[in-house]
């Protein structure tokens, strides 16, 4: 099956916004095996919007819209795609109450507005939204399927996963695409290009994908076969010839975030951690405590700016800070055993550096960036300088700030098995 | 005129990779006056990218495609554009030469492939492309131009604005694009909606465009006319009329950031903050200290994530947490006190809530959130419970505290002006 993605809204057409769903939808149509084979985005414009699906029902079996199910005057998704139909628009109750008791359990009236989203083409398969208030769309018409989806991507991805996806599944073929992601970090991308060539390039029905991400390279690996075997087979051989490759660079083999991977590592280890930070300003905390759960493992942290806090929250010593300097290896360290004695955790992190564009010197220009580990048995840390903005360089510091902590139990693991980060 | 863009490649079809060209693109033709339609991305595949050329001529007077111009087979956006047009490919010595000469400087010898990159379609013109090896090609047919530019965003841009842009701009005619960006805090899409549509109904001239994003909602203008007092006129007027219907829930008119505006405020009246934050886990000082120049306000901040850290770091007393919970007004307001007094801070924020997906009770749902502000004049506290998962609930959680520490400047600034968060 073939399908043709439509993301409909005049802002996607200005120099502000791309259409980010279509990668979400396009890995999913993928992965059970319909291959997208155009892409439109579409202001919000009666005339065109109509053409544009009139056209892309000329071309393809499956539709795929987002966009334009919202309340507002300027969203015309609905009302166009029944028009091109012949369908009418009929109001649903039940979506109506849904949307009325939304509002209420959050001690809201409902806008007279939100009643066009309970408006329904005639022959319309319903698909609940129980993140937001417009609910998707399934048409079916002389052998098209047309699905409309809400735009915002946290209301999108659940949606399509748990109503679209077992519905499409049901009518594809066998062929399918089966994949890998890789992650690495501290290394860059033709660094890893230069370890991993000749391993991939003996493997030509496998695509193979080098991204560069912020603090991190992706490595994609990607195969289409009616033969789930031979799929597993090759990706594993690959795989296997890239740890050898790449050895412990490797954080993820199932396309899990460093903060996913060390979240694990705590939990499997009975391990809680605190962090002294001063130039990533709380971006450590942040991903640590993005997961889910993680006040199991995350005790607390702070964010010590001013040098005197540094003394106040984590004992640095005010001598060393005037004789090392704020950032340096010695202050580094010296967060991360004092927040750790501070807060009793198994592990303490600090993370001390110049994000810029102020604040560099000669000796320690921007993007000089310590991090340190402190933990029962002792302490590492790692000095680097990274190159770019603040923005990239804060990330980076919390990239390394995290894959301190990963090898620390990538070496240390006390759960028996060595490792869980690379699964087979 | 308007102008449709055109993507080639099948790599931009994979989940893996966006077309990014189409926003500069788009900036530069919004620049000169000339409106973007519709953007599509096609796959490297004859017909279908015929068709994707030949409707796009069907429908306006422009069209810039990007990529497929390489030496490999795969490469078909000048093969296709031809035949479409009836034109011959005949080979360009001179690029042919150049191309020759660029190997031969990099000390390679040309490979065969490539001679492929001089075919060059009758009656078209050559743009040079300095930086690669593809020149792109401006191609005119019945009223129509088409513009073929290499794929890669360092060899399209230059070319662009060094080739393409002065030859559209002679026949640009006056007319520009004219935008605003209003952005609003704590109320949601609908009653933003509700509250200007009498005022921007009364300008169809003006697109209005209505956006919600997290913890936040943008309402776009934009307006296409070749009289710039004209559009100054018209969209002071609609913004004023918002003024009005929103009144303090308008945070920036600019186009700014919320952290962007209040660091702003900070800095305007010499303030200094500190932060005690529990649900969002250092969001809050990351956001804060995210932009250049944080460390001259934002002095310190601590990640109490359990409740004996909030007493230790921020006097919490223990009693309190017992009678009325770790997530309760009480409590938001202890760790703002708190933390000002233990930093010695202009103003102190404090945070707590529940941000799922477990933690939650009946009385205190997932969702629930407390926020407070401290300064010398005393406190204020708001609760909410916000809709959403673990990563939206913490979102809003922070946006909501940075709008509780914009409205105390609003009503309290020092610096003699009310406020500059509004600009007229």
């Amino acid at each position: 099956m073939k399908a043709e993605i439509i993301a409909v809204g005049s802002e996607l057409l200005t120099p502000d916004r791309l259409d980010t769903n279509s990668l979400f939808l396009t890995a999913e149509l993928n992965g059970i095996g319909i291959e997208v084979v155009r892409k439109t985005i579409a202001g919000d414009d009666r005339d065109l919007l109509s053409a544009v699906f009139r056209e892309a029902l000329g071309r393809v079996e499956l539709i795929i819209a987002s966009g334009g199910l919202g309340p507002t005057q300027d969203d015309l998704t609905r009302e166009t795609v029944a028009e091109l139909l012949g369908r009418k628009l009929k109001r649903n109750d039940a979506i109506l109450h849904y949307i009325e008791s939304r509002f209420r359990s959050l001690g809201r009236e409902m806008p007279e507005l939100n009643v066009r989203q309970a408006m329904v083409p005639e022959g319309a398969e319903i698909l609940e939204n129980p993140r937001g208030t417009a609910p998707g769309l399934w048409l079916e018409d002389a052998g098209h399927i047309i699905v409309l989806l809400p735009g915002p991507p946290r209301e999108l991805k659940p949606l399509f996963r748990d109503q679209v996806l077992p519905r499409l599944e049901r009518r594809a073929s066998g062929v399918r695409l089966y994949q890998r992601e890789i992650r690495v970090t501290g290394l860059g991308e033709s660094h890893v290009e230069q370890r991993i060539l000749p391993i991939y390039q003996r493997y030509p029905e496998v695509t193979t994908t080098i991204l560069a991400a912020p603090g991190e390279t992706q490595i994609h690996l990607r195969i289409w076969t009616d033969d789930p075997s031979h799929a597993k087979k090759t990706l594993d051989e690959i795989v296997q010839g890239f740890e050898i490759a790449l050895s412990d660079r490797i954080f993820s083999e199932d396309g899990r975030s460093l903060e996913e991977v060390v979240a694990e590592e705590l939990t499997l280890n009975n391990a809680t951690i605190a962090a002294a930070e001063s130039c990533t300003g709380g971006l450590l905390a942040q991903r640590l405590t993005s997961i889910a759960g993680s006040s199991s493992y995350f005790l607390g942290g702070v964010v010590c700016y001013s040098n005197e806090l540094k003394t106040i929250w984590a004992d640095v010593p005010p001598e060393m800070i005037l004789a090392k300097g704020a950032v340096s290896a010695e202050v580094a360290v010296a967060l991360a055993e004092g927040i750790r004695r501070r807060v009793g955790s198994t592990l303490g992190v600090g993370i001390t550096g110049v994000a810029g564009p102020g604040g560099g010197s000669e000796e320690k220009p921007v993007g000089t960036v310590h991090v340190a580990i402190s933990h029962a048995g002792g302490v590492k840390e790692r000095g680097m300088r990274f190159p770019g903005e603040r923005e990239n360089i804060r990330w980076q510091a919390s990239q390394a700030a995290l894959d301190l902590v990963r090898v620390h139990f990538l070496y240390n693991a006390q759960n028996g098995t060595k490792s869980s980060t690379k699964k087979a």
